[in-house]
C-alpha cells in the first residue's frame, strides 16, 4: 500500500482548495492512502476529495483532541506535539505533494528533502541559495500531474 | 468510530500471545480500530487477531522504517521518536488494554492514568504507594471481559 | 559533569517539598547538574535547593512558553510536547531520583527502568506483577542517602 | 538571560566554520547563552567560539547518546527524536542565526518564521513564492552584524 502526504496551509483560497481537493481525489482513485496534518484549508480539501473517491485518510494532529480533525479524516492520530508532528507525516509517506505554502509547509519541505523523499509542488515555495536555484522540488501544473509524479517517484523509491 | 489501544511487551510467552490475539479479535468483532506500537510480541498477536476478524490495525512505530511494523499492521505511522511514541498511542485511543507488562508498558499505564483514560489490565502491573494499593487499573480475567470493560468505559467517556 | 534527574508531582505537601529541596541542595553540593521538568511542586523545591547551594538547574518544559518555568530554573528548554518531554529528562541524566509520585512520575519511572537507568525513590511507587514485588527501584530514607545512591550508581554506570 | 540559536549544517567548509565560530564568540561576549543542535560543522564551530569567550553552550541532540555532542557542548540535552529536536531549539531561543544551510536548516528556518521568531541569515537560503521574494530572513554580512541584529530583535521581542 502506498501512503502519499499532502501538505499545505491550514487556510487557503477557494482556488487552492479546488486544487487540493483534486489532489486528494486522484490519490484515492490511484489506490493510495492520504496522510496529512488533519486540520483545515489544504488538508481538509484534500481529505474531502479523497473521501469522495472512496479513499482512506489519516490525519496526524498537532493538538490533544481528536475533535480538531476535519470531518473527512478517518484515522485521527493525536500527537499533542504541535508542529513537530510534521516530521511524522514526512516519515510515514513515500512521497509528498506541497500545495500552496505557508512557513509550516516550508519546514515540511525541508524535512522531506533532507530525508531524500520525493517532493512535488504546486503553487509552492521556490528555493535558492547563494543566487542559485535549488531544483529539488518537482513542479507540477495540475493535480493529476502532481499525483502522477508523486506516485511514479514513490514506486521507484520503494523498489 | 472507537479506537482501542493494546499495550504490552515486544516479546511474550505463547500463553500471553494467545490472550493478546483474543483481545485483538474481540476489538475487531466489536467494530473498533486497534491502535498499538506496531512491533512484535503482544502487539503482533493483537494485530493478528484483529486482522483475522476483519478489523483495522494502526501501528505507531518507534523507529524510522515502516518495515519494522509487524505484518498485520495496515496503517504504519513512522515516528522516529522511540518510546515517546507511546504517548501518541495513549492520546489516540478512548481506552487502553494492558496485556502482561514490561517497564515500557508501565510507562504507558502511567501516561494513560495521568490522562484519566480507562485502563484495563490482564496479567499486568499492580501499583501501590505508601503501602496502599492503587485501584485505578481495572482488572480483567479474560480477553472478552477486557474488551467489554474497555469499550463500556470508552463509550461512557465519549458521551 | 554528572546530570541527575529529579522527578515528582507538580504539586506536593510541605513535607515532600522539604525533602525535594534537600535533594536539590545535595545534588548541587556534590557538583552535579539538576535536570527536571521545570514546573512547580517537587520540581520547584528541588531547583530552589540546588540554587541555594550554587548549583546549575535545567528545566525541560512541557509547554511553549519559557515563562512557565519555576523561578529557580536557569536553563529552560521549551519543548511544546507535553508529557513526552519526560523521556528527554530520562535520556539526559545518569540517574534519577523520584520524590513522592503522581501518575506522571510513574510513567517516568517506567521509562527510566526500561533504559536501565538507576532509579532512587523516596515516598514513591511500589511495583509488583503477578503478586511478586519488583525490586528495581532503590529505596532511600533521606535526601542525602538518595543523592548518595544516585551519584554512586551514576558513576558506576559511566565507567 | 537571552538564549540565541545557531543553526547550520553538520558539515561545513573552513570559511563557513570561521563565520560560525565568530558568531558563537560574539554571542558569548554579549552575555547570551548559545543553543544549537550539538553536533559538528556549524554547530561545533559556534560552540567552540562561545566557549573560547567564556560562554555557556547548550546542545539539543537528535540521538540517544550524550557522547554524540561536540566537545564544546556543556549542557547536552538528549532527545532521541531525530530532526524533530530542531523544533525544541527554535522554541527555546529568542532569536536564531542561520549560517550556510542544508535542508535541515531550511526546515528550522520554516519553523522559526512560523513562530514569528527573528531569523538572521548569513550565506543561507533565499525564499520566494509565486515569483516574489520573501523578505522574512534578515540578511547579515558578518558575524558581529548577525549577532547584533539577532540580539536587538530578541530584546525588542522580549519587552
Amino acid at each position: 500500500m502506498l501512503f502519499i502526504g499532502v501538505i499545505g496551509g491550514g487556510r487557503c483560497s477557494p482556488e487552492i482548495a479546488q486544487i487540493a481537493e483534486a489532489v486528494g481525489r486522484e490519490i484515492a482513485r490511484r489506490g493510495a492512502v492520504l496522510v496529512c496534518g488533519g486540520l483545515g484549508g489544504v488538508m481538509e480539501a484534500a481529505c474531502r476529495g479523497a473521501r469522495e473517491a472512496g479513499g482512506l485518510t489519516v490525519g496526524i494532529l498537532p493538538g490533544n483532541d481528536p475533535a480538531e480533525a476535519n470531518p473527512y479524516v478517518q484515522i485521527p492520530i493525536v500527537t499533542g506535539m504541535g508542529e513537530m508532528r510534521n516530521v511524522i507525516i514526512i516519515k510515514s509517506v513515500q512521497a509528498v505533494i506541497a500545495v500552496d505554502g505557508e512557513y509550516g509547509t516550508l519546514s515540511e519541505i525541508g524535512h522531506a528533502l533532507k530525508r531524500g523523499l520525493p517532493v512535488v509542488g504546486i503553487h509552492t515555495w521556490e528555493l535558492s541559495i547563494a543566487g542559485r536555484k535549488d531544483g529539488a522540488i518537482m513542479i507540477a501544473r495540475s493535480a493529476p500531474e502532481a499525483v502522477d509524479m508523486a506516485l511514479s517517484a514513490a514506486e521507484r523509491g520503494i523498489r
